[in-house]
């Protein structure tokens, strides 16, 4: 079933709370591909209800980001949703979820920031302000479902970080619940965003898990040192691929690691043919 | 009965969810006064169960206010709530609210900011980033406490304004109810800091209410005219005043009005022997 306005949502909602039933969210911006259906699936096998949003969330795109080119594929999400046994897909307007009549920026809207030590780093480094839309729009669509659990893929795991952080600095009564990477046979990361990206290019695309199974392969055999494992990347590096970032951080703070550990994230950002794709992994 | 951990408010909180009862929340800074009385009155009134929190915020102190010497009478405090018919006053300590091992900024905590457009003037231009930690913290007691209804002063008008903007932008499911200014016989308005005048000071703080009062008059007589009503309050002020604003701005979103009508509401700041008051008045 899909709902479009704000109010209809809480009413089903509140009839859900009544029966003292437990309700799962999983916010998405839509695109849905097997790692957003691992999530909607441990959603449902969770809780009493699930609700899934869809929303291409306008304040998380930075200038000269894909807004507009963003992939929207409403119908085909409701089906998948539907199959998966999700009780409601939210799937609001801009207007509804911001209103009109004035520009969606700090002057006229209430932002929900994240703390400084947390964004401005890694994806946040080229996307400023990316974490401030994400977080407002997580904190709105938390106080409209009023979820129990929430689901985020650990895939876009900055942001999982800055949730939980989220959660925790503003006492938030939600369970984040992490999700592991999905990942294509050949090691790809699922992603929306691999739509954008040719056949060729996605055999480029291999080197981010490649790198970062490679690197987990030697942080097992007893490589710690941060300089040595990341001088392993650049075989896998070519003239196709333009590297962002490659960095190993905490996996509570995002505090930077000279020596690898069990609580250790790397972290990739690269580009192909101006798509920019993010993988990660764990070293435990 | 007073409480100070997060955990055991949640508790009760939940129980009396599960009986569907309704929740206020009254929340102060303590050293209350009859103008908090009036807010918890109302509270218990209208709902099955009220909280009355009692925290000084350190993040909406600017540097060199008074966060330190600010009263603190918390025995008083819950004496004053058992005999108004209070279920709980909440009195965590800053740990229990912001964590500990860090400072208290943006660095490391996430905030909730109200809009620019409402926090660049009034008491917002003098007492920068004072909005940002009341959002920030009603917010936190919002998610704690999961009222049905808040209760704030007018006296407080500009902080309710921006607090009814959060309450919208972030679809938080509480409904603000505004309370009127609560006087002394002489038309001073009561304020936590009114402890702070000599006898003779509280002599010279009258000048705001007469000044609104007198403002109000005129335009009940027909004049609109926003210079024209400004010029009528000098005559109250001396050498004893720093006016820091005396402004007509409108109910809703603050925008300045050249020319005074219903929704018009006046608010004026001072010092006196550097104790700062505020007041205001709405013209309908």
């Amino acid at each position: 079933m899909i709902i479009h306005t704000i109010e209809e949502l809480r009413e089903k909602i509140k009839e859900w709370k009544k029966q003292n039933m437990t309700v799962g969210l999983v916010p998405t911006m839509g695109a849905l591909h097997n790692g957003h259906l691992s999530l909607i699936k441990k959603s449902v096998e969770k809780c009493d209800k699930t609700v899934v949003s869809v929303f291409v969330n306008p304040i998380q795109f930075c200038p000269g980001e894909d807004l507009e080119k963003y992939p929207r594929t409403l119908e085909a999400d409701e089906k998948l949703c539907s199959d998966a046994g999700v009780d409601i897909v939210f799937a609001p307007s801009p207007k509804e979820m911001y209103g009109e009549g004035h520009i969606l920026s700090n002057d006229f809207l209430t932002y929900v920031i994240p703390p400084f030590f947390y964004t401005n780093k890694l994806c946040g480094k080229s996307r400023v302000g990316h974490f401030d839309g994400v977080c407002t729009v997580v904190n709105k669509l938390f106080n409209i479902v009023q979820p129990d659990f929430a689901f985020f893929g650990e895939k876009d795991r900055q942001q999982l970080i800055i949730l939980k952080k989220m959660v925790k600095d503003l006492n938030i009564p939600v369970e984040i619940i992490p999700c592991p990477i999905v990942r294509e046979e050949s090691g790809l990361a699922l992603s929306s965003r691999n739509k954008y990206l040719s056949d060729e290019d996605k055999k480029y695309a291999l080197a981010l898990s490649q790198i970062l199974f490679n690197i987990k392969a030697c942080y097992n055999k007893g490589i710690t040192d941060v300089k040595a494992l990341t001088e392993t990347a650049y075989s896998y590096l070519n003239e196709h691929h333009s590297l962002e970032y490659l960095e190993f951080r905490d996996a509570d703070d995002l505090e930077e690691k000279k020596i690898a550990d069990d609580n250790t994230i790397v972290f990739i950002a690269l580009k192909i043919s101006d798509v920019r794709l993010i993988d990660n992994i764990a070293l435990k």
